[in-house]
């Protein structure tokens, strides 16, 4: 590869909703303005992967020239790719050199609160930080394909030149979500919102005459009073900003642990 | 269902090796000695699928009677179903009432250090804890089919019974490996190791003359030195429990993040 130029910086541009998602272009569109860009994305739609990858199975690579693609951008697709996958196959086998930045979305939906658990565009944003390289996870909260991007792009701006000015710690790389339908009316750093889904599966008989279930959960809120969550920021119509660690210890918890496993 | 008695714990057993493990059956039959067991894991292997969730694709779930059965366990797969899918749907549409524990595993493999990230072992123990369940997940550093568990055998029923008396924390599971071949020097509490895998992807050619790619990483220790990490102990012939947190929010890095972030 020899269309990208050392003395810019190289960001990685992935996501999970597939190589050609209109959010990704916006992402890369908008780092395109001052570094070398690749996008590297699964080929088809990997929404729910969290940080699965692909072990014992073929991974493929293609060059890809996707509608609205950026120009000057170059783009590959993973087959079967999950975005962790994208990610690894990017570093180890697509970039020129080692990516500055590593940015994950434009994701079609939101990944707030304990959604970050279950999205492969923040599985994604956490592999970058696995690696040590600064990352984030960008997300509107609209599901559409044709969601609009254009309200929030001077924010997704000013967030990228603040990343480049003051990466996030080893170990920690960034969830952001955008609300949808406003402008933002700022940016705030929050913890990740408690919650989880429930209401389960509905039922549903096949022409065979066999049962089949599909996913129907809906979010429940388990701090629905507490200011300082993505959650609460997001319907006060901020963008939120929540760090996360790729290092899953519950450090709080050691001491009174070991007190009880230990022997 | 009406096998099971409300006067018995009731005890949620998964994996992600699949519904036929010989790991699977170990743990339920030590959890079956005090409690009544239900049994939901995949209908094929799922290793390294994290905490992916199956959303908009249907899941069927077929009662089985797999070789090696304990008696009185009864036991269900889910088709193409992920570790986390198998705990939705055991929660949501197959066990009679609220399972007290969640065990996953018992992995044939290890999940110690960074691999928690990747793990569906970890990840179904960590829907355990989103859930509210008391969960733990156990993996024997071995991969064959016919690892020997009987080495063990009395740590891991030695530790469901500490895990009775004193539960994990809310929103805190455990990651419990095993050291493989010896008979375990004992137990410690301790941290994740943190570390990354590298060395990339091996370049074949198909046989129609097209590329791909198999991961062929290998784990780098990143504390090689720390003697406080679940791969130190490990080495040393030791049990590790490692408490990993379902909050991902790194909330040392709030207060500085948010100075820089927010406007």
């Amino acid at each position: 590869m020899n269309h990208t130029s050392p003395d810019r910086p190289l960001v990685l541009v992935t996501n999970d909703d597939c190589i050609s998602a209109p959010g990704l272009h916006v992402l890369a569109g908008l780092a395109a303005e001052w570094a070398d860009v690749v996008c590297v994305a699964p080929k088809r739609p990997q929404s729910g992967k969290s940080s699965a990858l692909t072990v014992n199975d073929a991974l493929r690579v293609n060059e890809e020239h996707p509608a609205g693609a950026v120009p000057g951008v170059k783009y590959y697709s993973v087959d079967n790719g999950t975005p962790v996958d994208c990610v690894k196959v990017a570093l180890y086998s697509i970039v020129p050199r080692r990516p500055d930045f590593l940015f994950s979305g434009i994701n079609h939906g939101s990944n707030s609160g304990t959604n970050v658990l279950y999205s492969g565009t923040m599985g994604a944003a956490i592999e970058g930080a696995v690696e040590g390289i600064p990352s984030a996870g960008f997300s509107l909260l609209h599901h559409s394909w044709e969601a609009d991007f254009s309200l929030s792009l001077s924010f997704v701006s000013e967030l990228m030149k603040r990343i480049r000015a003051t990466p996030p710690a080893p170990g920690v790389c960034l969830n952001i979500n955008i609300p949808a339908r406003v402008v933002p009316r700022g940016v705030r750093t929050c913890r990740g919102c408690p919650g989880r889904w429930n209401e389960g599966y509905q039922a549903y008989t096949d022409p065979f005459g066999h049962e089949f279930l599909m996913l129907a959960g809906r979010f429940v809120n388990e701090a629905p009073d507490a200011t300082d969550t993505d959650e609460y920021w997001l319907s006060q119509g901020y963008i939120s900003v929540v760090p996360v660690t790729c290092d899953m210890t519950a450090r709080e918890a050691l001491p009174g642990t070991a007190a009880h496993f230990d022997f």
